[in-house]
Order: structure tokens, then C-alpha cells, then sequence
């Protein structure tokens, strides 16, 4: 009998796994504008458009429940979920709520993760409508999917970028993967601590970074107040450089960033530094940043820096160029995306 | 310091819990027509509405890979996924692919999956217009969510089932059920056999209803043909008591079903009595049937008879009678529920 062949995941790298699995797909409903490949899919709806997306959390992975208080969890659960929405310019609408308990979960903690997804809904003007309760062997899992709408002409793809656009960001960088790196830390050191007393003093806006991600429809709002439309936009999940990497492919370019300009916290740096982590490292390949990475036409320069809510760290170049990361002494390295799933 | 309450989900039984989580959100748009309590939720689209709904399946919860096929399993995950807007009377359209994967999964187990899921859609008319992939500590995690669409004046709600109506199901009930007991035995007493050889012969059909269910759309299409419209409607997946206090509970309803109508398959009968289980607890408890179940109007009768596709197997009461399984001396026996999840 023949050996049945069996190749392990992360051979297919970053992108190979998303393409063999929906490279086969088939396309029936003329309605379905647009299927995989950008941060949500499009559903023509006649004037308008309807946008679906879904985000996957999971214990052990995505989370530690021994310092993600529930609550916090599930404000982040529902930003990570309504973020890909707003990444293609679009409204967040409604969400369901799919969740797999395990036995050690308790209805108060359910409670709490309740009360977080609904304080996130609230400030985004969205609604829990629905959702599916299962048991699950082992640990917590939750899936976000959302619905959002937007004019036709409103969307922001991933493919849009043109030679020449500049490329920003909503925040600072790296910061969420410190905050991480610090919770892991203190949950090492006080491993057998009877009562313990993590040390969080100077580092509480990473905490926060991480455990409770902002949403940026200010910076959406704000865009869309001066005129300005980018041209490609996506979710910062996965780190600069993955997600840059993204925008590129799609879009059939290649980019330019400026290292200098990349902005870094000053509590993102101290803690690298005390953790003999490159911060640089930190803000391009860290991930869960969760803000916005854009490109907009190099005329709108100017009244893109005024509104202060945007970094601006390169521009887009020809495919050929590749993604590059600029020194400051002029040197440009080949920005390497991660492996397929942090 | 005051002890924090800790409650198991199982104490607040079958409908307390979505109750508890779902009674305190708020409602912020205004195309949210329905939330939380029906098999999909309801969204305004002006002069049609679409459907929204989500479903998760864990490994050694829903499903055990060491008999369940992954392409019959994607198969399933999708036909469960989609019920739930085939039960609001719309037509699916397109759903997103959430999964977990664990290390032990190959790319070529995940081919199979996805091909399985692919064959559901194409018998659905369906597409797939995105997914999210992302790691798991413990098995398999399969969130599929769907979206459909309907005309408001065609869709069917639980809450819609009056006195005298009459109380359908699309097919034998107690099938899947038994399929999986099938398959748990066999699992069972081929543990320790080296080259084992599963003894399925008679019980091909019981193996089908639970590792491919059908998904009904020819029933639907049919009723629509009659211009018959369901007064209510719900998916079969908790089982047929379960089921049936849900439309009653939303329809404030009572219902009479006779025990000798419900149709029970000859193949499940047989196993049932060679595993000594009660057939009937089968097809009232056993879940998992994925087929409909509907009330309409008692003067279409005939209509819905004639069509050959369903079984009548009762007729909606008043709230005070209760939900009463009526055996064939006339003894009234008061339906109950399972516990909260199966």
C-alpha cells in the first residue's frame, strides 16, 4: 500500500498554507465581490457592500488565562475581530460570538468575558447578535466573526498600493510583544511564589498594548473628514514586516521603510533592553500591535502629518525593489517576514 | 476578602446560560433586526435581510478523528453551519472557515477537510470567502459562520407557532445517534487489535446520517413551490425534545407529538435493540439529526402530505398543556429537555 503523504505545516510558509487552501476554491454566488485574500471578505449587497470577516483566539496560544483577566480578553477578542472590518475602510456592524468552554470555566467567568466583549461593542457602535456555546476538551477558544458595510467605492483592499505612495502607521510599534514578553516573565520568576507579587511599575502601557488594544476609527474618521483615501490598508496582526509584506504581494510592489522613523516607545525600549531583546525586532516581527498600516498617494503628504494620529516610515517602490528596511547609515536589508502563525 | 462566586455552567441548565450571557447586551444599530435567539440573527438590508449565524466544533467534543473522515468531517461542519439559515427559511450564501489546528494535523489532512467542505458548498451553492488559521495546544477546532439571505416577508422564526398548527420533521429521527454509538463501540472493542476490522455491515445507513448528514434545501424548495410557508421552524441538532421546547418556549406555546408517528428507521431500531438502548430516547434525545423541524397551518394538510417529503408527527397546544409525548395507550408523558449541552 502506498505511504500517504503528510507534510507538516509550517514547510508551506507564510503564505503557502492560505494559498493551497483556497487556491481550489470554487466561486458560485455572484454576490461574493470578493473571497479570501484581504483582511475581510466583500458581499455585494447592490448599493452597498457587506464585509465578513472571522478571528480565531485560542488558550495557550493566543492567550494565558493565568494573567489575561477574562474581561480584558474579551475586549481584545472583539477588537481583533471588528479591526480587520475597519482595515478595509468599512463599518463595524454586528458580530457573533462562538465559544468552546472547557470544564474549569465558570458561568461568572463566562460573565466577564460577556461584560468585555460588550464594553468593546459599545465603543465601537457594534452589536453581539448571535453565538454558539460548545464544550471544548481543552481550554478556552473564541471566534469573532463581524459584519460591517461600506459604499462600494469606499473600500480599501490590500492590493491598491502605487510606486511612490507613502506608507504610515497609527501608533508606535513593538509595544504589545513587550507587554507580553513582561507578563511571561513575571509568570516564570513567581512560578512557585506563594503570593506573588508580579513587578509591573513603568511598564504599564505595555500591559495595556497588549491586553487591551485600541481600535482606531478616530483615525478612520479623521481620514475620511480631510478626503483622504488610502490607497491599501490592512490590520497590523501579524508584525510590520509580515503585514507590510502583505500589502506589497498584493499589490504587486515592493517598499522602502526608514528604520529612524519606525516610532519605538520609551517604555517599549527600556524593557527590551532589560530583556536583551533588539526593540527593533520587536516592532517589525512582534505582532498583536492591532493598529493600522496604510499607504496614501505622496501629495497628501502634508495633510496626513498634520492630523497627528499618523507616522509616516517609507514609501512604495517597484516590485523588483523588494521590502526593504533602511538603516540610518544607508544600509537596506530585505524585511523577512515570520513563520506562517505566531 | 470576600470568596468570588463560582458557578458551574451545568447548574443553570438548558437555556439558562444564553439567557444569562445574551439578557444584558445592548442593541446600537438599527439594522439589527434580530440578536441572539433564533438560529440565525437578522440583519436589515433594506428591501431584504441577511442572515447571520455561527458554529464550533472540538475535537473529542463534536467530533473524534480516529473514526470521523476529515473530508466527511468538513462536509458536516459545513452542512451544520449552513442549517441554521436553511432553518429561517433564506438561502446560504457564504460562510468563513475558522480553524484550529494542532501539530499533529498534516497539510494533506487539511486538503482533505477543505475538500470535503468545498463539496458541501458546491451542493449548497455556496462559497467560501475567507477563513482564519491559527494554532491549537489540544486537536481540532472547526468555527464555521454563514451568511444567507431572504426577502422579510419569507423568513420563518421559532416564535411563530400557533394552536392547531401542525408539527413536521423532514426525516427519521434517532439515525445519527446511533451511528455514533456504532462507531464508539467499535472504537471501544478494537482497542488493543492490531489490524482492526470495524463489523459496520446493516448499519451503513446509520454511518452516513451521522458522518454526512443531508442538508434539506429540496424539502424547502418544495414548500415554497406549494406556497406553503412554515409558522415556525428550527434545525434538529439537540434532538427532537430539545428542539421542540424551543419553538414552544419561543412561540409560548404547548405541543401533543404521538409516539407511533415518529418515524424511527428500521437500521436504528435493530442496533438499538442489540445495544440495548431505548430507540425511542434515540430519536427524542439523540441529536445531532440535522433535518427540520417545522410547524404550518393544519388546513394544509394535505398539501404538505402529499408532497412525500415530511412526516406529521403532532399539532401545537396551548402554553398551559406543556410539551407532552402522547404513547400509543394515550398516556401523556411531559417532554424534557437534555441538560444544557450535548
Amino acid at each position: 500500500m502506498a505511504q500517504s503523504k503528510s507534510t507538516e505545516i509550517a514547510t508551506l510558509g507564510e503564505f503557502g498554507l492560505i494559498d493551497r487552501l483556497t487556491g481550489k476554491l470554487g466561486r458560485r454566488c455572484d454576490t461574493t465581490l470578493m473571497g479570501a485574500g484581504d483582511d475581510a471578505a466583500v458581499i455585494d449587497m447592490g448599493d452597498s457592500v457587506m464585509l465578513l470577516t472571522t478571528d480565531m483566539m485560542t488558550e495557550g496560544i493566543d492567550f494565558d488565562l493565568s494573567y489575561f483577566p477574562l474581561k480584558h480578553l474579551g475586549y481584545k477578542a472583539v477588537v481583533r475581530g471588528v479591526n480587520d472590518i475597519l482595515a478595509m475602510n468599512a463599518s463595524p456592524r454586528q458580530i457573533t460570538v462562538a465559544l468552546g468552554v472547557s470544564a474549569k470555566i465558570s458561568v461568572e467567568a463566562l460573565d466577564e468575558l460577556y461584560e468585555g466583549m460588550e464594553q468593546a461593542c459599545k465603543e465601537l457602535g457594534v452589536d453581539i447578535v448571535g453565538g454558539d456555546t460548545t464544550a471544548s476538551m481543552n481550554g478556552l477558544i473564541i471566534t469573532i466573526s463581524a459584519v460591517g458595510v461600506a459604499r462600494k467605492e469606499e473600500l480599501v483592499y490590500r492590493s491598491g498600493a502605487k510606486e511612490h505612495d507613502l506608507i504610515c502607521i497609527t501608533s508606535n510599534l513593538g509595544a504589545a510583544y513587550m507587554g507580553l514578553h513582561l507578563l511571561e516573565r513575571e509568570k516564570r520568576v513567581l512560578k512557585d511564589v506563594e503570593n506573588p507579587e508580579p513587578k509591573f511599575e513603568g511598564y504599564e502601557y505595555l500591559l495595556e498594548r497588549y491586553l487591551k488594544p485600541r481600535t482606531r476609527q478616530n483615525v478612520l474618521a479623521a481620514l475620511r473628514e480631510e478626503g483622504i483615501v488610502p490607497t491599501s490598508m490592512i490590520d497590523l496582526s501579524d508584525g510590520l514586516a509580515s503585514d507590510l509584506r502583505q500589502i506589497c504581494r498584493s499589490s504587486h510592489c515592493g517598499a522602502r521603510i526608514y528604520l529612524e522613523r519606525i516610532p519605538i516607545a520609551r517604555q517599549t525600549s527600556e524593557l527590551a533592553e532589560e530583556m536583551h531583546i533588539d526593540p527593533v525586532i520587536a516592532a517589525l516581527n512582534g505582532g498583536e500591535d492591532h493598529e493600522l498600516l496604510f499607504t496614501i498617494p505622496l501629495d497628501k503628504q502634508e495633510q496626513v502629518m498634520r492630523l497627528g494620529l499618523v507616522d509616516v516610515i517609507g514609501h512604495i517602490t517597484r516590485e523588483e525593489s523588494g521590502v526593504v528596511l533602511v538603516t540610518p547609515d544607508g544600509e537596506g536589508i530585505a524585511l523577512k517576514a515570520q513563520a506562517f502563525d505566531r
